[in-house]
């Protein structure tokens, strides 16, 4: 993937730390996925949050800067264009999959129109099974109905 | 997308009987993402509900021999490796932008393992919003553990 | 651009009428770029709208529900991924050179979000100019901000 | 992006200084988008431009010879053939989708030709919108049209 | 390289009646590289000169229509990035080997813009030589400066 | 364009020394295409042409070895396959519009057989014009017809 | 293939003893493709296993953290999509000629599913033969059926 | 995957029969991998052995003519490089994680060189187990050595 | 390999006759590769040749055409750029695992240049072998030198 | 084509001392094809000729590990697809041009299999002609039939 060399402080940081993404998502009140996607250098954080997660990891004002300017994002697939990470891939593969029916069924119930990537949360949760634990992604995005004159 | 004939005599008929997926879901208890998947030749059914569906919607037998064959699935970008269509494109950002956070995140609430896309069911619901309607997007897939000797 | 069949068929009305995309546009009461791009199936109008389009354009019922029916959109590239048609090339070189720029500019004028392309207008307009006229476009986006939490 | 090593100073010195893209453009008499472009390797400037811009952020010689030089330019996509990033994917997203209504258009108002990308300027402007913020485009490029023997 | 119907024939009615480009070139008064490309479907011309191309091949009023629309150019290659046949191959080779060349020199003589491919001709001509013949291809092109504010 | 560091050091070496390839041409009795065509590590000349340049830009043996060996040719386009700056996209644009014609004319004028890019040679012109300076671009290769047993 | 630093260093201390994945495999009681793998960066071990493979080879703490973590898998192939190493290749074209009748034969014996590769085994075993030795390659994964509602 | 049409003739007759590959398999002293892969265009078969497999399945000398010739090979994929059903892309996954290790162990096992892909069987066997049946693929090539002078 | 309608003719004739490239070979006093490469529209030939093999096949005036004309070539991949067919594709490993060598070698040999593979001619040879046949080709392509000015 | 360190320090070593690869050739009792092979790290030697081609060139023992190890193959083309290089490409382009007479030819000569690339050998050879001297190059690889069951 190629990560920035302050991605990989803050990892190593976080690593040393033995800080999870958990904890810091309860330490600063967001999703431990966004807190995650802060640190790949995928979202930006205001100054106060960027202070708090900072000191929560002993980390410096120049990951300070880092993590609250506005990134060039989309990373996660390095040079791939299709991801060769089996965990990724399954992302791509239900996309390639189940594609057309969530454009039926998304369309059927809002009309001509998107879900917003943009103003947009996701959140992860582990379920508990005795035939084996499962994995709940949830997508949160705002529809957006395609303007008509 | 290129549909395959009788994916298009099926949304014909479903368009004609003014049928939505949300009807068809409910008539054959199931999910309306999984019967539009279904529809488009991504999963197969069993003899039973594949006569209720053909029934419903006036079809014959040649409809159900395709509804409860193995399809060769994955077929919702054609012959794109990156879909142009811009409801589509967006899970395919959903997955550059955030791909090394669900990986983080997945992998500490699980450990070494992935969602599985087989194992797997999807769920769409419409959140009504006065700031704008919202797009609730839930995967839910079994946690496999990649194998330790 | 492998234009289907309706394509095909309404641009052969439109050419044995006469019309040209400003009159249907004045007509309709819309740019000329979006009733192109309903045209194209880029975009779906409503009913009385498509009524309007196919009366002037002597069309029938079928049409209509082309128009009306929301459409898998981004096809103007065909199999291409960089066009080859030098007008529209154009618009990808001008991407690749002013990108970066058009990124630190949006930015600093918005905060860090995008310009969306669903809730967002086109138009152009041609300006007559003694050293060579000159082709404006304007598109018009609504910003949307990357959620904080 | 892979920055070149001088842009990456020009960057840091813009920053250290405080001063917005909007200040240099007041500064030089140029637009934002324009002074955007000549940093990040995209377009070139006379000597006494780069003179002005080094002594407002305290710059050396290097810089200006950078500044001066012609480039190889369209680097603002990477090695990516379609951007990653959401803001730049955006425009990639506009021409699929209404590039062949662009094609339309410009050449039903001016003939068979092109908008240039070399004789051409780029402005970005933001309106404020009590719905949400809006970022208009504005695209200005000679027609050229093609020769005819 | 998937002709039209149209191109097919054309081409067939100019085998049928014997007639080269050389002597199309001589009857319109333009050269035969620009005649072939009208015929490809790669550049449009006006009536008059349609019809006279029409009556030399017995063609019918559609041709003529074909030979007047504005046409989606860029073709050569099909669904080629990279030209497989030989003759078309050596031309992207020389952009290989001979670009940066190309580029500097350009660049010298003229300053920071390109040659226009739009404003531009092209000719072929034979030049007989005891050693082998020998191909000579010339092109003219516009020189577009880059605008500098 | 990723330069070797020995044609690095040339171009500042000439850069330093103000020397144009203009004259460099001159000085060594061949064309500035070739010139820079060696320098850019494209084409190799014999010692005696290489001892020359070394002591025009006082440069060293190590510079003289590379001038002389046969290099890998082929890097204008770096990574890409299409060209991203704008100068050489042009050339790829001639091609893809005008490659079934210089086809068509070339084999009409010659046979069955290709333009060597070999046994070949590129020279640029400026051509003033009131309306616009033009730049030509004059190729000169061997026609190589087919064998045919 | 670009072997990550801490790779290479492992591989390194295993030539520098002189031992083999087979016997590595005996000592840890794994298989040798499986070790190969985690040294490979593709798979995660128990920190007891790591603990005793740094023992075996005399490397450090650094080692055995690498050994741990959760990998971003599916390297082998570097930055190509298609192997160019002939033994690598040979896999890709087993599945290009026999892939539709894995998944014939598979789903004729297991229903709508497919073999996972996560829980998953691979060993390879040579079988002397007078003709010329055979490769033996066994894979054995789980059956995942596609869920039906 | 685009079938041909003689292929989908036979996989009709198969299923009018109700025959299964296993029987298949029975009735003609093969494998039910190696018979599919035959009535994909994959293989060819003697004479004797196509007559055979056109009585079971009552079809006609054009059919048989099929499975005698040498078929241009490696379709599975279609139009992909890396394939999108979920059965298929499995074992390109296999390639990308465990490619790297079944390079070591084979060379270690067998010294420079490839497991042939033509020299070649396979077969796939279903095991029942109570926690989840599991497939087995077995390949069995011809070690291969490169040559060494 | 989407063979066009007139090879798919002849093809079908030679097999209909039951007459080998080696016999049309002798018959036309050529070599069997040429003779196949102008059946699959790769080469053309001379009207005399051309009747003659339309005697040998019973083919009409429509094949003559074809024959004699100047094919656009380079089709044997269709839409691939690496081919999936194993014959074909270890022509390409050849050149992937040995063009370094070939480069080296016909360099030291000749000079800096290239072998022709228009000038050139292929003959594939059969050597009986107790330890298994070999198959041989001799390519000859005329040295091409870079010209030096 | 990013040679490693160790292939470049043979090269140097062998300009330094002036040595062809014919001599290399005739000193190691091997071809100068393979010889080039072996240094470019796409085959592996015995200790023996490894200690005498170090001998040779006075290069130390790092070099005969390299020249022992069995490599990763197949890097001629670097990151490239289609070579650019044009010697490198003409093969390519044979490829593309022949390569469907080659699977005829060797099919009807020898059956339905190949010719190996790995049980394989290659030879160049110059042949002077007044006309042009000629390039020959030769390869030999075993026929590798598919089994048949």
């Amino acid at each position: 993937m190629n990560l920035s060399p302050i991605t990989q402080t803050i990892l190593k940081a976080k690593a040393a730390k033995g800080v999870s993404w958990a904890s810091l998502a309860q330490s600063l009140e967001a999703t431990d996925v966004w807190i995650a996607s802060v640190v790949y250098g995928e979202n930006s954080i205001l100054p106060a949050m960027a202070e708090k997660l900072c000191t929560l990891l002993d980390l410096d004002e120049s990951v300070k800067n880092f993590l609250t300017e506005y990134p060039t994002k989309g990373n996660s697939l390095g040079d791939k264009v299709i991801p060769n990470d089996p965990l990724l891939y399954r992302f791509y593969e239900i996309l390639c999959v189940y594609g057309s029916s969530l454009k039926e069924v998304i369309q059927e119930k809002c009309g001509d129109g998107i879900m917003s990537a943009i103003d947009f949360t996701l959140e992860v949760e582990k379920v508990s099974d005795p035939k084996g634990d499962r994995v709940l992604v949830h997508m949160n995005g705002k529809f957006l109905p395609y303007r008509r004159f």
